[in-house]
This record gives structure tokens, C-alpha cells and sequence, in this order.
């Protein structure tokens, strides 16, 4: 990583990704801490089910989806293949585990008889999830299937970036009303004496919005977007004399 | 506005300036039925006190600084200091009314003897508005008042608009954790049962987002930025080679 950074000007990000790796990690350590602490712990089968639920999330939709944006700016000089295999691979994980998340938090409103779908973090969270689910199956067949022209690629991809990044935005916004809605239903009477607990969740929802605002702006400098090697600069300009769509610029 | 967009390729952008609009009004329609109809109303001095900081943190922080945001892009065959006043404008009205705002929750807290400051909604929220304030010193003092050179400016633009947006999102958000607050307080029974008001709730929730991601997608837009006018492109090169900074182009 520091080989790459080094041959090109781009100032405070390896700073700034660092920070993101530290405010994920912090997010993941305090959910866990935060469920085994307060909410007794994790369990698949037992009352704790419900549990699995947040740390899931965090852990797929928000850290493994967020370093998934970020591959392109790191590995900046490996292979656009060698990227977006990885790029893939972590949307993979992201999403197995996003899937058990979702899962455990289903079963555990039927076995406990509570409604689903009523408040707005769900309203939030189906629709982003199933808008994630989309994304992956559009940029999969755009980006990993052989046979899609060049040009719609081209026209494609600013829309596959604008979307990866609202869907993380949301994601994090549906966690934070996730939090809420926990703190409001666990702890309806204390919540407003501001208890450790209280405090907690809080301070997870901050970590969470932190991260997304790292992330943020390293994907929206301009400056840091990945340049194309010099081997995709020349299949570029071949490309562009023969379709006249864009250059293959790393978004 | 026609005649500006006829000059040049904006594709989309009218459409989804329009789309913002609609969705921006919808937005303040449906806080201002959603409070009439289910929550008694409005007063400054009466129980409804409550209902003012909903209605005015909607128009303040979400509709006029959604709006500030985009003049540049509507705005943009306009001088750049036409077009910076409007956007200073707006977001003096966005000041007021977000105040107004503030003040109407804090006066009926303390009224009603209700803590301040322990919930998600309440951290995010005086955050955001601090980092606003802040944001509009320092936006004031280096893009309207006179002396600050130009390779400062260029080089504070891109935090001012990463900021700016960011402030919109987290507005939104807080919007969000504030709604579900307020269906878990007011109707904590019938909000699983998904009665109409749960509903309008939700869907205002659903309205804010979408106003947020169409701002956003206009926002990021390489193409529908801002181009120098050929009186500013001319003043841009003179200043290039005598600061060796960026060239003026809106972000």
C-alpha cells in the first residue's frame, strides 16, 4: 500500500483510510460490547437471537460495504481485475452475512409474535437491502460478465458509484434509527437519565456517522480517483477513437 | 432557467431540480398535515409548541438549505456573485427558521420539565447544527468578506461543499431518528399496527430521503457543474499563473 501511495501525490488519504479502518473497527467493537454487556449476549437459538441482528449489520452492510467503496482508491495501482475481484469478494462476505442478519432478526419476531415492517427503520432497511440486492445483480452482469459493451459500461458505472454510496449512507442512517428504536423499547424509562447504556448506543450511532463521513471523503475527491495504469490508459484511447464513450478512469 | 439550460448539454438536471422540488414541498405538506391532523396543530405558547420544531427544522435545514445547495447548478449561467448572494440568502432564512426551530423544542423541554440531550436525535441534531454555524462563519468570512486570496479559497471549496452536503444528509437522518421518536412517545401502542398516522410518518421519513438522494445525484454530477463564464475562465488563467492554484470552476 505505501509503494502505491508513494508514487503518486494523494496527500491525507492513506491517513484518512486508516482512520476509517480505526472507526469501523471501533463500531464493530462497541456493537459487540455494547450487545454482550447490556443485551446478554449472542445466541441463534435462544432469546438472544435478536442480537445477531445488529452486530450482522454492522459488521456486513456497513464495514465490509464500506471498505468494499474503498478498494478502488487503496489498490490503486494492482489490476482493475485484480480490484474488482475484491471488490466483489467483500460484497460477497457483506452480503452473506447481511443475509443471516436479516434472517436472525425475522425469526425472532415470529417466535416471539411481534409485527414486522411497521416502523421506518424497516420501511428504510428493506428498501435499501433490496436496492443492494439489485445493485449486485446489475453490477455483476455490467461488470464481471464478459460481452457488455465498453460504452454502456461507461454510462453505467457513475450510477453503480452514486448508488454503492447512497446505500451506505442509508444503511447507516437505518442503523442509527435502529439504535433508537432499542434504546426507546429496552430502556423506555432510563433512556432519558442518560445511563451508561444510553450513552453506549449513542456514542455507536456517532462512530457509525464518523465512518460514513471518512468514507465519504475519500470516495468524493476528485484527486484520489483511481488513474488508469498506463497499459488501460493506451486500451482507453483505442477504445474511445472506436466508440466515442468515456475513458476507463477508475470513478 | 430555460434559456440558461437551452445553452448547454445538462441532460436530466431540469427534470431532477423539478423532481426536488416537488419532493421538497411534499415534504413540508406532509409534516404540515401530519401535525395539523394528528398532533393538534400549532401555537407558540399552547401545548402545540412542540409541532414548531418539526415544521421549521423541515423548511429550515432540509427544503432552504437543500435549495442553497443547488443554485449554483440552476443558477448557473448567472454572475457568481449573483449567484452566491441567492445562495447566501437562503441560507440566512435557513438560520432563522432553523432557530425558530430549536428554541420551540427547548422552550416546551423545559416547560414540560422533559430532559434535554440523551437521545441519538438530540446529539445528531445540535451537532449538525453547530458544524452549521460553523460552516457559515467560515463560509462567510472566505467567500464573501473581501482580502482572502484566491489559492485560499480554491482550497476551502471542496471542504465547503463536502461539508455543506454532509450537513444535508445528516439533517435528514436526524429528521428520521426525530419521526420514529416522536411515533414511539405518541402512539408507542397502535404505531405496530401501522395506523394512517404510522403510515405518514413513515412516509414522510421515505419523502426526506428521496429529497436528499436527488440533491445529491445533482450535486455529484462531474458534467452539470458549474462552468466559468468566459469573463471568469479569462480571470481564472490570470490568477493560475500568478498563484499556480486551481482555476475558479464551481464545484
Amino acid at each position: 500500500m505505501d509503494d502505491s501511495f508513494a508514487r503518486e501525490n494523494v496527500g491525507l488519504m492513506p491517513y484518512l483510510v486508516a482512520a476509517s479502518q480505526v472507526l469501523g473497527v471501533a463500531a464493530l467493537a462497541v456493537t459487540g460490547a455494547w450487545l454482550s454487556q447490556y443485551r446478554g449476549g449472542f445466541s441463534w437459538d435462544g432469546p438472544q437471537q435478536f442480537n445477531v441482528h445488529p452486530l450482522c449489520m454492522v459488521l456486513g452492510m456497513v464495514f465490509l460495504c464500506g471498505d468494499a467503496l474503498l478498494v478502488f482508491r487503496v489498490f490503486r495501482n494492482e489490476t482493475k481485475r485484480a480490484t474488482k475481484i475484491l471488490h466483489g469478494a467483500l460484497h460477497i462476505l457483506a452480503l452473506i452475512v447481511s443475509v443471516v442478519g436479516i434472517v436472525a432478526v425475522f425469526q425472532f419476531h415470529k417466535k416471539k409474535g411481534i409485527p414486522d415492517m411497521y416502523s421506518l427503520h424497516s420501511w428504510l432497511g428493506i428498501t435499501t437491502f433490496s436496492l443492494y440486492i439489485l445493485q449486485w445483480i446489475l453490477g455483476f452482469i455490467m461488470f464481471f460478465l464478459p460481452g457488455v459493451g465498453f460504452a454502456y459500461k461507461s454510462r453505467f458505472k457513475p450510477l453503480h458509484v452514486f448508488i454503492g454510496f447512497s446505500l451506505l449512507v442509508s444503511t447507516i442512517a437505518t442503523c442509527l434509527l435502529g439504535l433508537t428504536e432499542k434504546m426507546l423499547f429496552a430502556i423506555p424509562d432510563q433512556y432519558s437519565k442518560l445511563p451508561a447504556e444510553g450513552i453506549l448506543a449513542n456514542s455507536l450511532g456517532v462512530v457509525l456517522v464518523a465512518f460514513g463521513l471518512v468514507i465519504g471523503y475519500i470516495l468524493t475527491r476528485d484527486e484520489w480517483r483511481r488513474p488508469p495504469l498506463p497499459e488501460e490508459q493506451a486500451l482507453s484511447i483505442d477504445f474511445k477513437t472506436l466508440t466515442q464513450g468515456e475513458s476507463p478512469t477508475e470513478p
